[in-house]
């Protein structure tokens, strides 16, 4: 039976970078016999504009029968974030339960680190952020609205289950790989919930007495990102910490345009979402020329996630390998081709 | 009279750097006839240790009365930072409402920036940090404790003086550089504290005609700290942005060992803290090897305060020139002098 994949192209470069990412997935699907069902939802800014909302009101219903959902990105000029990603995005993130936001980061062979010692091989590690609580919650508000008293209030909230089960994951996946894990805090500064952070890293640490780890302030891991990043392995972090450090590390590796994430709901109750880091760049949309590495990448860590890991290494081998080459890389990344050559050259090697 | 100075040299290389540094105070202050008194305090982790309080308790109101503090570093291992921390430095800038926390950034020369592209000059940037309420409330608590349905909730504030303060003197500062002002946020991701903090700056935006201006999300502006780091001109964040951005910044431009910041009550109703961004580095401590730029461009910022803009600026030009000969500067930076000869070297600078 074939595996369902939801696929919403969204806005801008979304939808030229998965449709050049079908093609290789197709690719991979012929190659390795993989039976991969599509469906593709125009949800977008676009949709908001026309119809007033990113999606219907049974969307979440309708992507909850598929395997896995594959983005784009979303955003445009004029639309409002708490419509274009509390619409659409965070609730797909917080309906399904994908608890963890994963993103690897590597320095590519063909991408240019802007860190002078940086060669490819250098900087190869995973983020894995929380991704549905923490300090990106709901809770809060205003008070004395317009008035020189008024003052806003957010609430952070960490959870045992839910710093539990991340952290849990993230040794996890420090074991299958350098065996070393750095958990980001601000527990000198943030009294109440990092200091609880920490102590659930260190008790579930003791689960895990092969992983070596440690604990860094967030303002000094930042900086030691920048300074020595080839000694990270994974990095386990906060919402907002995994964001802020995700990027970073993207930046660092030399471009956000080849940065995947996999937003995934590891108990596989529900979908899971895979995506590029990017976002909808409306400046470079319709010119054909967008990067579509990031997007190839997710879709390599799709595979994995439905169970075809030889498939997904295919795919992202055949997408380091083709970069090589400034024939068959974007701009973004000092090459000369545009979108469908990248692909084409990736659906190729493939094949071959 | 004399302008009273509180010296807390701290630990670990806080009293070696603040001892350097008062060296080449003296040469200032003798070469400008400035009348500079000061008291040193020996409030410290070892304090802590030996008589159960890093301060006196009456150690706020002692330093109510000085012009100023210069303060070296705190934090000791086995020391908890809710003692080291929350038992001098955090009290301080509360108490005295220092709601600025400076902290200027730039590749120094004789300083190498990790970045390729990045030559002295190419980057020099100031981050203005809210340095009293934002991420950093005391409010907040845990529940449930040890059980499994155990959570820590941490409230962020934000007000609107407190907000307006801060950005206020961030476009005032732009005014008198570069005249381009970066807000930091993350209102799509945090939606009451972030939304009400990018309305304000919005709003005094239309007070400062005369600076340009734009807000970057603080995922994409850590990225590009690291992209196009000479963009930047003043960059105004909350205290946790404020925190993360000035430490990335700091690695960019090549070495946390050379930032100062100060701790300002622009009011003038209390004194000013002045110390470097580094800490107190108990690895190095007492072998006379740390690098004391931080801390006297720290110093510098104090004449500055104190109304010394000329003595200010010399010192500081004293120290770039100084540490472009790597006879003159600490290993960190690639050179072979110890925190004597670096300051020995200033001071003779200043004197001739
Ligand atoms: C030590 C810590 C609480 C402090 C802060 O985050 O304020 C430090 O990182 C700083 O930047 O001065
Ligand atoms: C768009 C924004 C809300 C989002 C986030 O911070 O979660 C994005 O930055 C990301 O990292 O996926």
């Amino acid at each position: 039976m074939a595996q369902r994949i939801a696929v919403i192209p969204g806005d801008g470069i979304g939808p030229e970078v998965v449709e050049a990412t079908r093609t290789a997935l197709d690719a991979v699907a012929d190659v390795h016999g993989l039976d991969l069902a599509y469906d593709d939802f125009d949800w977008s800014c676009r949709r908001y504009v026309e119809q007033g909302a990113m999606m219907p009101e049974d969307g979440l219903d309708i992507l909850r029968e598929y395997d896995a959902i594959l983005l784009g990105a979303v955003g445009w000029p004029g639309v409002p974030d708490h419509v274009s990603l509390w619409g659409l995005l965070i609730p797909i993130r917080r309906t399904f339960r994908q608890y963890v936001n994963l993103r690897p980061v590597a320095v590519l062979e063909g991408v240019q680190s802007p860190l002078r010692d940086a060669r490819p091989g250098d900087v190869d590690l995973v983020v894995v952020r929380e991704n549905v609580e923490g300090e990106y919650s709901e809770i809060g508000g205003r008070m004395n609205r317009g008035f020189p008293d008024e003052m806003a209030v957010q609430e952070s909230v960490f959870t045992r289950a839910g710093v539990t089960r991340v952290v849990d994951f993230a040794f996890d996946l420090a074991r299958t790989r350098g065996g070393y894990l750095t958990s980001a805090t601000k527990s000198n500064g943030i009294v109440h919930t990092l200091p609880f952070w920490d102590e659930v890293v260190a008790e579930r640490a003791a689960e895990f007495p092969d992983v070596r780890w440690d604990a860094e302030h967030i303002d000094a891991l930042a900086a030691k990102l920048v300074l020595e990043p080839g000694r990270f392995d994974v990095i386990v972090g906060s919402n907002l910490f995994g964001d802020i450090l995700s990027d970073l590390a993207a930046a660092v590796a030399g471009s956000i345009g080849v940065a995947p994430s996999a937003n995934l709901d590891p108990t596989r109750t529900f979908p899971s979402m895979f995506e590029p880091v990017h976002g909808s760049a409306p400046d470079i949309a319709g010119q054909g020329t967008a990067d579509p590495v990031g997007t190839l990448w997710s879709a390599s860590m799709m595979l994995d996630h439905l169970g075809h890991q030889e498939a997904g290494a295919d795919l992202l081998a055949a997408v380091r390998a083709t970069i090589r080459s400034p024939a068959t890389r974007t701009r973004d990344l000092g090459g000369t081709a545009g979108t469908r050559e990248v692909v084409e050259a990736v659906a190729a090697r493939i094949r071959a």
